[in-house]
């Protein structure tokens, strides 16, 4: 439920109210100087007029989803997050592009200046690889968030990492600006919950089998747990077809556009795992209405250590890039 | 495998040459004056020197897919269809409107005076509809096929309308330009063949538990029966997201562009089953690089017998026309 | 809807009943001679005292599924289908074996024999083959339903075949017992209204990404088109999963248990697509509280001419068939 | 690879062996005095006579499985788990029953003295519960761990919980014989390294997404990292099927049972989520060649305060018992 206050109500009658409501059993988001959002504690049983009978309150809505705070009843205009400078969900184009695997120093150099060169936002590069086989490359650890650091300084482009589990937040925390998610952890629940308590924006991977309503109730996780930044990102549900590596689910474009208010970027490299397809991949999520993508490049995508298959050189990243932008401003002009 | 016969090799020497590939047991199509393709008798253990040893045989090549006259080693450049003019498969825009349901003179009129004001090339609505439920709504048959013809002609628009057995395929092809097969008779192979025996061309649309290579072995059917027009249409698969009727595919479009030559359509209306998203999936579509779209229209979409959670008014269709031809000139550009 | 006439009602209320309920426009089904649906022209907003109101009408219940005759509301008990003195959907174990094609009399004549002395009471084989591909074994045709009709005649066997469209109805029938429709013509309703017309029991595959609502509208096209004797079979569906060929859902057992009163077979040769699957999933589906099993067996099952990895050979077979019968004297003291 | 020493080298022969490996750069693993597992390292480049030169080396097996030892090669026969005095994986039935949640000590105590007295082995209860939504009851924690552990011992009955993350892990093993790891938490590959250190058998559940292959590697980590006390669990998987809150895959049991010595239980409560379906498909599991089952149980079903839907009471779960050891000893005479 939604409850908005009197225009006249001060900051002290809504932290009265607030009180008043956690006495009663509900746990409370603030939304603004005279809105509130009762997220937990109401059940269908709950009548609207307990709530209209209290002081300064003007009116009551209902919430009808299962996911509070990151529904568009809790805030209806788009979700804006701004990182050194650069902002994700407003009307710019937002590209992160980087290999899968953090190798060495030059790769990463090489990639953040073509990144850089080309117009993109961000430099993406995994130090701990979430791997199905326990046999396979794990990653660089801290070691590789130094170089990526480094990188994304010298560029001037964000930088995107993913965290496996809790132990890793603090340090990546220390290196990158923005926490991946991983689709294999979109529901580890304890994980989410600690990473309500970071300051970093959180870049939240679709599981894949996780329908859209579980996507936002994880990222309900971590706004209720404290942090209101976080990116939705589809990367691909399994389905029967097995031509693809996954299939990359351009609907959840718009249907998360209906549902939420938080940005929304398409992972056209691990959704569809097809180094050809990522490009014309790339333009539809543009097309659909995505805040932006992120996408596996590589000096040598063949040799990359993981990945190579989808992975794109710089030549066609380029190509890529320059395709985007004139879609992207179709986009601008007709929304 | 395909046989490629000598430049000096004359027509006279081509019939001799399929002949005698026929009298030694294979299936042999004509590709050009100087190829031809061996579809069926093939087994692996079949040794290319057994066919470069014939007379004007220059060399042979491996036809590695399970279908054959649909892909691209048969065939390299884009297959162009031309109907009543306008042309699918180029470089041209095709899209296709209409109701779902053919309902009334008025209601197709209305359709086609749009769809023709728009710059829409084609018409659909269904004769005979194929119901989940045997007590829902049948179709209006006959009558129904001549209002859509009648319509098509006074406005320009080709006609497009599904055929749900061998039995309608003569009185459908009397009246419409392109018959339309369902998805649920995708693999209704007795169907298919038939359909290679008229001149129409075919919109062949993917079954929802259909991979690319069932959807394109489909299409073999078809033209190894003899009609090489076939259009293919990506409509939605079935996953377990229930926020959307199906999940639209639209990695068919790039996968399909890579395996053949034939045209390829995307139906966002059934793809999605919601309003709001027949646009921004259109859009995505044509940004894939698909050859057009076919959507329903409705002059009054809630009202629509069938299909009403999913069909556009006629102010968002002309709105989607103009965002499609932005999407499409970029693309035009680019590719 | 289903109307309950009083006790005192004759045959002759009954069809005074019907005439006028039909002119009021609604498809009437006979149950019982006290008993009527209304299976089509009803809608939500049709009161039911509307029929109460009808002469000796007593009362009036929803039949809230959207498919009528196939539902428990409409028939409590479960259907038994008699086929030559043999029973399915009683308290008797079905099973019904044979090759996936019809290959030679010798190959039918063996299967016959070893299904009739393990005690199986039907024999199946495809004489008309949808195959994916247009350049595979498409079968034996008409020769094949002879030698089908004479070996089951020979060895007390109820006999099973696919038919493919309306064209082979006439001439399946004459020939065997029971027309299969497969899973890929689960939804060709122009097919299933056809078989509607024969006395024939229908076996009706699961399509493999149709709901067991979908399954059971198909069934009602048959039934409500004047066939009552449709046999369920599920036979796999398609998921992520590709160890096996498709995913055989045993939940359909006790889905379709709660649903209808039709019979219920399992596939698990094609359920599962690998010989060492079908025993233990034959065994499961028994358990399940499946009325049968139709498996492929073949004398030489690595030399079948389709479906070699999933046939099951001779001595598995009967192995296979002593297990089921011990299941299934357990089921019948728990149930 | 598997290498297998001659039959007459040494203790120290094995040691040195490993050491010599190791120094090679393989990840080793002692399988029985004459058997090593090479399991990481190898390369398809890396041939089988570079060990066969080696000291008191016979012959070297391929181990063609991305699993290893979780894999039929390295251990033919089945692995069977004792678990104070109770053996699960052996020829003997093995069911776990209990609530969803642990709720208060008078429930747990009531389905422990059920659970006894039917003859199931195991107990199980969720102490922390992962809850799809943050607002949704989340467990009574180490609270209801202790209650678990004395309902346990009173009843001598085996105890399960599941733990989210590696912090519950200490927690956890103090009070509860087998930790239980969600389909939630498969790939939580952090969480997996952590298990393989402990003592505790764990109960790995099958992700809904995850093929078999996927499964067995997950159990990798957990057997690489020092645990080789891994329990699989099939819990369903999500499929179009709405009617079922999952598709319950039996096919797994086979399938696993083809590809790992480890023990397989089932989970008919998750997989299908209706209550009147836990029994046949309990059954099935049986049949199928399962272990197990693992429950859920409470005193009033429609009371729990999760999962209630597909919840049994005592008298279906003492009726289930009696099922499923009818079909378990039909079983034990046929295998």
């Amino acid at each position: 439920m939604i409850i908005e206050m009197t225009p006249m109500s001060s900051e002290i009658d809504q932290s009265d109210l607030i009180r008043r409501l956690q006495e009663m059993g509900f746990q409370v988001a603030r939304l603004d100087s005279r809105k509130l959002a009762l997220v937990k504690g109401i059940d269908p049983l709950v009548r609207a007029d307990l709530f209209t009978a209290l002081p300064h309150v003007q009116r009551v809505l209902p919430l009808k989803e299962k996911f509070k705070l990151a529904s568009k009843a809790v805030r209806n205009e788009p979700t804006v997050i701004e990182i050194r400078g650069k902002k994700i969900g407003g009307r710019e184009l937002f590209v992160i592009a980087g290999p899968c695997s953090i190798e060495s120093k030059e790769q990463i150099e090489e990639c953040a200046k073509i990144a850089s060169e080309v117009g993109a936002q961000g430099l993406r590069g995994g130090a701990f690889k979430p791997r199905t086989s326990p046999y396979e490359f794990q990653g660089m650890g801290e070691e590789g968030l130094k170089i990526l650091r480094d990188a994304g300084q010298k560029y001037d482009l964000i930088t995107v990492s993913e965290v496996m589990d809790a132990s890793q937040i603090e340090i990546a925390a220390k290196y990158v600006d923005v926490l991946q998610i991983g689709a294999r952890n979109m529901q580890n629940f304890s994980l989410l919950k600690e990473l309500g308590k970071v300051q970093n924006p959180i870049l939240l991977k679709r599981g894949f089998a996780a329908t859209y309503q579980d996507l936002l109730l994880s990222a309900e996780y971590i706004i209720s747990a404290g942090n209101p930044n976080v990116i939705l990102c589809e990367r691909g549900i399994r389905t029967f077809e097995t031509y693809t590596r996954n299939t990359l689910d351009l609907n959840a474009v718009p249907a998360l556009r209906e549902l939420t208010h938080l940005p929304i970027l398409v992972d056209p490299s691990h959704g569809t795992g097809q180094r050809a397809m990522v490009a014309p991949m790339a333009r539809a999520s543009i097309a659909a209405g995505a805040d932006g993508v992120i996408v596996e490049i590589h000096p040598e995508p063949d040799k990359a250590l993981t990945d190579a298959q989808q992975t794109i050189g710089f030549e066609s990243f380029a190509k890529m890039m320059r395709e985007l932008k004139m879609i992207h401003q179709v986009l601008k002009e007709i929304c």
